[in-house]
């Protein structure tokens, strides 16, 4: 048996996550769920956890997932090749149909992993009750295939099962006006849901620890940006390559209603949890604008 | 433009459905889709305008569908060889991984087509919510791998999408106590499901138009069938082969709840129309016990 | 038994009213039944069935009624001479007194023939809490007695009664600030409520087949009008007569909130079934403005 | 001005109310009224003016009404003869269409005093959502024509109207099996009514002041009785000729669910009033069973 | 037994209070009470019958009490010394513990009270679910120690409460922003809850009965001011010494959404029930703006 | 900054605390607080903030506390003389009326403190709508004046508080069948208000760590009882003294519907926070027999 000393950093741990609780109480938050998170059998079980933590002392949680590797090796397996332009997947009609069968996997996958912590969960996808509109993504020199570009979110599946009790779990495809399907960046869905949920939080679970100013020097990590910060830093070039596209996506989640976007390093054990209950600042946060003391 | 006589047909026909719609208003229907009716593309469409008419007219229609031919065809793809024993498939892991990928992709695709003509669709597996928990099916003499027999139906997520207005799409998968993923028969868990319910009605797509005493002889079709007649038919042998577990289930769900149950041929344009607004009696119905006039 | 062709045509109808029922399902539509639609029992039948139809496929139907040659009838019977001035009853406190009675057992005929279908009803008069309020219709040269114009609408027993899922049927009498009772004009009552309860819908079932430019030219029908083309039609003296106030109605509630105002010609069988289920134009259609396309 | 001693006995009459107040909030008060109470202009308005401060003060009251010599009146003018036969009357197709169209206009009539004082009612008869199913009245020597016996009640109408703070005002007609209208006894519909909605009291207005061992000894007035007394002064002959029915109901709605049931001298100005909320006894009063102290 | 013209009498008092029950039903009415009526035993228990008879019949009352005398007894008891400065308590820490038990002995008192009657009551101070926040009230020459001056009202606690269909009695106690105890005074807490809630009346309790131009005069007895009348005299020193602060609160809250505000005489037995249901005009009324007729 | 290893801790503290929110939520939780846990300023801030939380992740706590020491305290400052038998306080008129000025003020204190938390807090006594009803103690040779014996408790109060979102807050006052107030024992209240509302858990916050099989041997502490080993404890002798009415209280409530009752030492810091969230066993719990593994 523990000593009176552990016993009591435990109820000081459980004090401190009070104000935290009781701030969020009854608030959507929405996680983006990818990078060595979801591909750590340990890491993969954290978060749900920590998940299901949210759910249970009373926030609102919505997972959107992207499929990562999973899609690349089934494209091998029926003997094709993946292809990229610019970091984005060519997607013709066969890659569609396999991406589109990997993620429905992965996500009843996250699913059941949910549901085996006592947490009701549904998974859905898009196409679910309209939930994500698109239209083909126009690239300048390049047909990307069913790549699509969200113009419309009817978020009312997603209050129906929160409302529910449930925790929804949404793979990234939608389709068009023509009902084709389409696949869609997860960064941009979790966005575009945060955005038309009026969530309180947005959640980036990534391979990176957040923004410096110079990468090679730890020392100038930022751990909060405003907007136009953000904004002056993609306009200086220190913001740019591959993260460009989701720090732009922080930005406009900050700028239409989500209160915070953060981006947290998923390697972390627990990492959610650690954000939400605790003093420490962790991961990068962007918000619309400087706070009044 | 039509003449009048086409114009008095045409109130008529709506006339005649009148006294049915009244009948199953608010009353919940599962229909099992497979067969051609899931693969002939204006069977399909045909299929699904029909229940998207009876979510409209005030049924709580839940679809339940199987996968078919394609879980070979891809299992084929990726190298691999189907395997049956007793007409049920052996399922091992990557069966079962593909198993899963292509019915939840069959599943997402028929939500697509009931959301096409407007009505809001919601694609679940048994996964969802805790649907449908399973154990390992024992056979005497095969290993048939992940294929599950239901165990536990809790219908609560069906129940809060119909409340909310969405026609819930079942796909035939469900986990055991470990969490693990099994396939399970898709006429089961349309039954276990109608159970669970409480369905007014059960309705089977299938390819044959019905049950004869003497499939030779189409003059023994059989239109209505009470549990007791159907179990005596058994035991004498007229029916048996690939229809038994098919009728077993049928007698079954009659005994427990469901008011009727129907096995109709999908190979009828809008058979499930004639049969719900229509006086034509359709297809084989079995029902508890014989109705006092 | 019908071949497979008739059944196919029966399949084709019910569909056909598949996105109809969609659009008007929970949008209220106010019909006004008066002319050869209420005194041959078989059309009385048919508009019952109708609108019997329309509740059950999830319309909110109110029904607005007229006595008609029921009140002269009465009067004579009890020694006296129906008297008119400009098509207006002369209403005195005994022709009052009758006209009550009449309209009010009218009424409960109407409630009795859409229970016998199985639909709930409730008649009620504008005397019923507080639905009309009127005053004297004052006249140049004629004291009409007890004829009222419509001052006040308190739709509220109308949405409770829907509510509760029974269709309203009126019967246009109601009371002024001293609450003596007063005969109204079933056109007007019918226009007043479908305004105050904000009709998706208001249906005149008559006994003309519509509005025409030359009423001895068939060809000049006109099949749907805007609010400033009937405008028009009326400065230029095309619309007159009898049907000017009609019509006049007509162009008020359309341009109160009422979406559609249809004049149909009630000794078509069904023809309401028509109109709401099929894409035949039928009557004359009176809107706000003309539509983008 | 009043004196300080005339404010103190009228604080004192209010105080008095209290306690009975309390008692019957939300409870259910059939009151059947007919006779003077319903003649005499005066005393019609103190009737109305006292089921508006019953509603006002939180109880539940319906009004069942007869339409006694009016419908004789009508018949007379329209060149007709009453007929009776053991004091029912004979009710032919002409007599009950008569009778329909009377009693509906007394009903609104009604209706409009209680608006009159501020309170919202609806009036309604037994064809009104199919409140009253009757069956044709045997008689062992003599054919009564349309009059009804109750075979069925349906209160949801009478339930939907008060949950919507809407008093209802029920006159006594019905249809059978067939959809033909039936005249029924005033008496025995409030009877049936109290029973159906488990009302609290049932109160007869009448022109008695009650029941008596001897009518002609003031002394033996009998101010309560058990439903077994009543039996036994049945069995002996004291309660019989024109009470017979009346009691025998009270007897009947007593020993099922009503707790009292009132015999009120509908000529005492506001006896309502005087009976509800006063230490009076008034009237004769039926009750299950002698109450423990 | 009393006569027939005692009971008729009797009936007239109930009727007349018709009208007005039917005004405040379901309004909210903030009864401030103190003085003689809180210390008379035979007038308090008047006072307590009379709000809850207001209950009875549909109104929402609040109490609001002082403690009056009994304050001071205590601290007498416990051997301390009022103190008062400008007719205001001198509260230090002591004596702000001592009134808070005293406020919170009557507070309960008078809760069993209204429970005596088959009310129910709860008993809450501004403490209770943040319903009165104040800050210390500054004086130019004294400190007054412990007396609060309201800053924010959160009514939800008392429309929470009487939601449930319970009546609130509030002593006046609230906390600052460190959540130190202070001392309110009655009438500004009964004004400041008055206008939180949108009261229809507020009716304070006193020993005085009414405003007079002249106190030495009874003919200078006004009935009724506006909101201006009652400035004007105020500025003309008509209107000034004690009843200064509660005459300016009378208007304050007449001006800011409490429709009728009143003083009356306390000493009067069941004067709250003379004010709201009989058509006496009791003790002063202000108002926003004089009526138009 | 805390170091990685430090952050892990932390969160696995939070994630042991997961099952058991999940295994309380919604359910109710009564907590009787007095000895050390209230009257040392630190303690009683941690109660306070344990109940806070167990608020906020989505428990029912309710608070049922003493007034311990202050009453002697407050009974000697006005010139009285505190008297015990049996370790009961003897309460004469005066001791009462100082006994719920003093409870009722420590009361509102603890509303205050847990308001300034962020929690909603309404503090009640037992004569708030009618809570706890109590009569007179009857003892063999000794009159206690005021003390109360449960007799009935209305637990609708707690209920509607609750559903509100409001702790609340209990002191153990009642009254009589006259409206008399008494004292009573906290203890008693609380185990009568956990039966009441069907509590899962009734705490004891007590100056001891639980119940010993020989008191002066730390070896022989009993960690669980069921109701019959604590019977057969009682009869042996081993428990006794004061601590037997607990036990009984604790036994009685366990064989009555509360699923766990605990005697937990309010001493140690967060007791509560380690009993409710972590694995730790702590205190002596009841249940009312054995558990099946």
């Amino acid at each position: 048996m523990e000593n009176l000393d552990e016993i009591k950093k435990k109820a000081e741990v459980l004090i401190e996550a009070l104000p935290y609780i009781q701030k969020f109480s009854g608030k959507t938050v929405v996680v983006k769920y990818g990078g060595s998170a979801m591909t750590e059998p340990k890491l993969k079980r954290d978060v749900i956890k920590d998940v299901s933590l949210l759910k249970l002392v009373g926030f609102r949680p919505i997972i959107v997932h992207g499929g990562g590797k999973a899609i690349s090796t089934w494209i091998k397996k029926t003997g094709g090749e993946p292809k990229f332009v610019n970091g984005l997947r060519v997607t013709d009609e066969e890659t569609m149909e396999i991406a589109e069968m990997v993620l429905n996997r992965v996500n009843k996958g996250l699913v059941a992993l949910i549901e085996s912590v006592g947490v009701r969960a549904v998974g859905i996808s898009g196409k679910d009750a309209g939930l994500l509109k698109v239209k083909k993504k126009k690239m300048r020199n390049a047909d990307l295939g069913y790549v699509g570009e969200i113009t419309d979110v009817d978020p009312s599946i997603l209050t129906n099962l929160m409302d529910d009790d449930i925790v929804p779990v949404v793979c990234p495809i939608g389709y068009d006006e023509n009902y084709d399907t389409y696949n869609i960046n997860a960064d941009d869905a979790a966005c575009a849901i945060a955005k038309a949920v009026g969530a309180e939080k947005l959640v980036f679970l990534t391979d990176i620890d957040g923004v410096y100013k110079d990468i090679n020097d730890k020392s100038t990590f930022i751990s909060r940006l405003t907007c136009d910060e953000a904004d002056k830093l993609i306009d200086e070039g220190v913001i740019g390559g591959g993260m460009l596209p989701k720090i732009a996506g922080c930005v406009d989640a900050a700028r239409n209603g989500v209160n915070r976007v953060h981006i947290l390093d998923g390697r972390v054990p627990h990492v959610l949890l650690l954000e939400f209950f605790t003093d420490h600042g962790i991961g990068t946060m962007f918000m619309k604008e400087k706070e009044k003391k």
